[in-house]
C-alpha cells in the first residue's frame, strides 16, 4: 500500500469537490494499493492540521463536515470537533506547511495541492518541491508569475502536475508532456480555452447580438459576476502562458498579445458594471457583427482563440476554417488542436468540457494518483 | 540522472523507429535527467545483448547499424561488430531476457519493450513484471490473450504501459487511466480505431463504390497486403477488447461481436485474393451503398466503429449522428468519444493520426519516460 499524505490549500468549489472525490474513491484507490491521507486543509485565513502527520489523518466525517461549513461560507474555526486538530492562522500557516513537508521528507514526502486562486502560494509550492514533496495545482497564478519564480517551481519536473490549470480535467498538459518527452516537437497550438467565450462566440455566430448573448450568459451564471473578467481575455492569456512555457517559450504574462473584447475606456475602473451592461456592451455589437460577416465571406468562423506558434503567443478573436475541429465548435466545450511532426497534416485534437468543479477536481485527483510512484519507496512503514 | 535499462523485442518498423527516436532524443532526455540504456535487442529469431547489463550499453552507432541491417531484411547475426556482444537464439532468448531482468532487479529494474507482433511474448512480459521490471507494449497480442494471462500481465498496473496498442501515439489509454483513477466512471466509448476502415468508409460515403475504394487503398499501400485482414475487423476487435478490459469488462476476444465486411465464404481459406478483388468485392458494393443511403435518410453517416457500453462490446458498421465528432470524421484519422460522469452531455473527444511507425514509436517512448519514477531509486550507482 502506498500512502500519500495530502495537504490541501483552498476550500472553494474545486477544493471541496476534491475532498468529496477522495472520500468516494477510497474503495477504488484501496484496490489500486493507494491511500490518500489528508493531513491538513487551509482556506485563505486558517489551517487545520492533524497533530501527527507521519501516521495519522483526518477522518472522512470530519472532512465532510469541513466541506459543509465551507460551502456555507463559514470559517474553518467553526468546525465542531476542532479540538482534535491543530489550528494555524496568518503567517503561521506557511511555516506549518513547510514543517509538515520537512517532517515527511524522510518518510514519504508530502503532496501539496493548490486549489486556491491565490498568487501567494508560489513560495510554499517551490519550497515543498525542494523538500522532495510533490505539488499539484489547479491554481494558475503560481505558473503565470515571473519566469524567475516559474523556473524555481518547475525545477524538478516530475514533482509538479497541473493538468487542471488548462481545460480543467481535459488531458491537455499530460498529452503535451507525453509528446515533448518522446521528442515530437510541437509546431503550433490553437484552441478555444474559455467555455464562456466559446459559448458567447458560437451564439453570436448564430445571429444573436453580442450584448444580448453576454447579458443572458451572465444571468445564467455562465460568466463571472462582472463579465468583463471573461471578456478581458486575461484568463485565457494565463492558460496560453502556461502552454507556451511548457513548450519552452521564455515569456512573461505582459508580453502576450491579448485582445480584450471591450475597449480600455469601458474597463472596471472607468465604467460601472451597470453602465457597461446597459450602454457599453450594446455599442460593441456592430463591430463584432461586421467581423463575423467578414470571416463568413472568407469561408471562416470567428472564435476567441489562444495561438502559440514559433515565437508568437496570442490571445484574441481569429478567423478559423469552418471545417476544422475548432471551426465546428459549438457551445461551451474547450477544444485544442496540436500540430507536431507526428501530427502535421491533421492535428491531434482534444475536445470536451473545460470547466466545472467536478471535472476540475477529477483532473487534480488524477494528477495526485499520477505522482504515486514518487511515494512508493515510503511504504515499508505503512 | 535516472538510468533506464531497455531491452527491445521486435525490429520491425516500429522497433527500429523507436531506436532512432531514443538516439535523437539523447540531448533532450539528458536535460530531463534520464538516460535510456539499450542493453539488448531481439528479432523473431535472435537476440543480441551487452555482456554487462548492469553498467554498460550498446553504442548508438551499433544501434544504427542494427536498424540498417534489419530494414534490409537481414538477420541480427549479420551485424559487423557482433563480437562485442552476446548472441542468443531460439529458447535461449527467453532465458536470457529473464536473466537480464533478474540481474537488474536489485539495482534499477529492466524496461522490456514489446514492439513485436508475436503472441508468444506474454510469458516473458509477466515474468519481467514479477521481477520488478516494467513492460511497455505496442504489441496488442499479449493484452488480447486469455483473461487468465491478462490478469497476470496487469497484476502490477503501475509497471505496464501500452498507449500505442490503441490509436498509436494518441493519448487514449493514458486518458482513460486518468479518468478511472479519479473515479470518473466511463459510461460509453465509441470510436473509429482503424485508419484504413475510416478512410474506406468516408470515401464510400462520398459516393465511390466500396470495391473501387478498397482496391485503390490496397494499391496505395493503405491496407494490409490482403485487405481482408483489415475488412475482417479483427484488428479493431483487439483494440476494443483492450479498452473494454481496461474498463473492467471480463471479456475474451471471441465473445466480442465483430462484423466482418465480407461474408465467410469469401474468407482467405475459401477464396483467393485475386478472386476476392475481382469478383468478391464488387458483389458487396450494392449492400453497402444501400446501408449508406439508409443512414443518410436518418440524418446519419455509416462508420465502422468500436462501441463499449455497459455489457456491450461490439465492432462493426453503425449509423452515427452527422454532427458528432465521429460523424464528421474524414480520411484516416482515428477518433474516440468518451462519455462519463464528467463528460455526460458532450463527450471527451480525442482525434488524430492513429497509425504510422513514427507516431506509434513516439507513443512507446512516451510510455518509457512515463515509468521513469519506478527507476529513480537506482541512481546512486549511475
Amino acid at each position: 500500500m502506498v500512502s500519500i499524505p495530502l495537504l490541501l490549500m483552498g476550500c472553494g468549489g474545486v477544493g471541496r469537490q476534491l475532498l468529496h472525490h477522495v472520500i468516494s474513491c477510497r474503495p477504488l484507490h484501496s484496490q489500486q494499493g493507494v491511500r490518500l491521507r489528508v493531513v491538513g486543509v487551509c482556506d485563505s485565513k486558517s489551517m487545520v492540521a492533524i497533530p501527527d502527520v507521519l501516521t495519522s489523518e483526518f477522518r472522512d466525517d470530519f472532512l465532510l463536515q469541513l466541506c459543509k461549513i465551507k460551502s456555507n461560507g463559514s470559517s474553518l474555526l467553526d468546525l465542531d470537533n476542532i479540538g482534535e486538530c491543530e489550528v494555524y492562522s496568518g503567517e503561521e500557516i506557511g511555516r506549518k506547511v513547510i514543517d509538515v513537508a520537512a517532517a515527511l521528507r524522510d518518510s514519504s514526502g508530502l503532496a501539496l495541492v493548490d486549489c486556491s486562486a491565490s498568487s501567494e502560494t508560489i513560495g510554499l509550492l517551490s519550497q515543498v518541491v525542494n523538500l522532495e514533496g510533490c505539488v499539484v495545482l489547479a491554481n494558475k497564478k503560481p505558473l503565470t508569475s515571473s519566469l524567475e519564480n516559474y523556473d524555481k517551481l518547475v525545477s524538478q519536473p516530475r514533482r509538479i502536475r497541473h493538468e487542471s490549470t488548462v481545460g480543467a480535467g481535459l488531458p491537455v498538459i499530460s498529452t503535451i508532456n507525453r509528446m515533448l518527452s518522446s521528442g515530437d516537437p510541437i509546431i503550433r497550438i490553437i484552441g478555444s480555452l474559455s467555455g464562456t467565450l466559446g459559448y458567447v462566440m458560437s451564439e453570436v455566430e448564430s445571429g444573436r447580438p453580442f450584448s444580448q448573448v453576454v447579458s443572458a450568459a451572465k444571468t445564467l451564471g455562465f460568466t463571472e459576476p462582472d463579465p468583463r473578467d471573461d471578456l478581458s481575455g486575461m484568463d485565457v492569456a494565463r492558460k496560453a502562458l502556461i502552454l507556451a512555457r511548457l513548450l519552452g517559450h521564455r515569456l512573461e504574462l505582459d508580453s502576450i498579445k491579448v485582445e480584450s473584447l471591450y475597449p480600455l475606456e469601458m474597463g472596471p475602473g472607468k465604467m460601472s458594471l451597470e453602465d457597461f451592461l446597459a450602454k457599453g456592451l450594446p455599442s460593441l455589437d456592430e463591430d463584432i457583427q461586421k467581423r463575423i460577416k467578414n470571416a463568413s465571406s472568407n469561408g471562416n468562423v470567428l472564435h476567441y482563440v489562444c495561438l502559440i506558434e514559433e515565437s508568437r503567443c496570442e490571445v484574441g478573436l481569429q478567423e478559423v476554417a469552418k471545417d476544422s475541429a475548432l471551426g465546428r465548435l459549438k457551445g461551451s466545450d474547450n477544444v485544442l488542436e496540436i500540430y507536431s511532426r507526428c501530427y502535421s497534416k491533421q492535428p491531434l485534437v482534444i475536445q470536451g468540457a473545460g470547466a466545472g468543479n467536478d471535472t476540475t477536481a477529477a483532473g487534480v485527483l488524477a494528477d495526485i494518483l499520477d505522482v504515486q510512484d514518487l511515494f512508493r519507496h515510503s511504504t515499508s512503514g505503512a
